[in-house]
């Protein structure tokens, strides 16, 4: 047997999520059968769920490594930057396709949504991670609490999701964006 | 057989309706089944849709029906006392029941989404021709198109439908709706 060292076994991880990523996106969740699983990750079931127990848990750890992203792009450039890529990307990204089903699982499966909350709080830590450093750096309105814009960024993103699964048209929401950037921002007046 | 009256047919069209909203909210599109609908309403299959074509066409009729109703709220007090009722009846509305069965369908299915589309223009109209009053009255922002402030209140709106639909708490979005309220008003300073 050869030794598989960790450098392996994460890249495997990986190719496991791309794939799984691009075929949760295409089929919904149900629709993702493991057949098309092993079609999209070039991989068999064995393999597959040597990694993760089984595809729940392959689906919850897709949609953490979503938001582990998104925490990044949030940490560098905060949440609006997210919705701007989200609308730059439009209903072609697999990162929304697998956003709109994570959406649509809180929607209908109560037991999901708890094994879900645990691993959700991350963008918000970062949301405000990033609002606190803006208002410490004085960009930031000082009127409204942290917590009360950390939710309304968190509410708008979860609009343009939602406007962008029922496929409405999203060529004007340029300026809606740059709206909601400068509601959070310190007023030029003051 | 009896002469039936333009107030009746009226009667029975909002009896049906009525029972309609609260069986799709519970039980989902799907999930309400004419027998479902026949008890709901108390009436016979053949009562509903003498009325209504189908159950598709049911369902429409609520949706505009709904969206009418808001639009009168929004022409009186804006989209934000919308969003605030909403956030005050919480899941338990009706109302948002068959809201979150129509983004559901918009998002699922795109045939719907076209027959939806020429009725849905109502309540962006009454937003629009609010906020064009409010305009007109000095209470709003000139700094930005009345079409973006437009778009930004319906984004928002989606947002908290689908923040509600995911059964997140909500206690703490009164203050995110003031800051709504307050981003598309004039600002103080100036």
């Amino acid at each position: 047997m050869p030794r598989v060292s960790q450098d392996h076994l994460e890249a495997r991880r990986h190719q496991i999520l791309d794939g799984a990523r691009v075929c949760f996106a295409r089929f919904g969740y149900e629709g993702a059968t493991v057949r098309r699983l092993e079609e999209a990750t070039g991989l068999s079931r064995g393999a597959i769920f040597h990694h993760f127990r089984d595809k729940e848990s392959l689906f919850l750890a897709l949609a953490e490594d979503d938001a582990l992203r998104m925490a990044d792009v949030v940490a560098k450039d905060g949440l609006v930057q997210v919705m701007r890529d989200l609308l730059a990307t439009k209903n072609g990204a697999d990162w929304l396709g697998s956003r709109l089903e994570l959406s649509r699982r809180l929607r209908t499966d109560p037991e999901f949504r708890e094994r879900w909350a645990e691993r959700s709080r991350n963008l918000t830590l970062a949301t405000r991670a990033r609002l606190v450093r803006q208002r410490e750096a004085g960009n930031l309105r000082d009127d409204v609490d942290v917590d009360v814009l950390t939710a309304y960024l968190e509410l708008v993103l979860e609009g343009l999701v939602s406007h962008l699964a029922m496929g409405l048209p999203a060529d004007d929401l340029e300026p809606v964006l740059d709206l909601v950037e400068q509601s959070v921002r310190r007023r030029s007046a003051s």
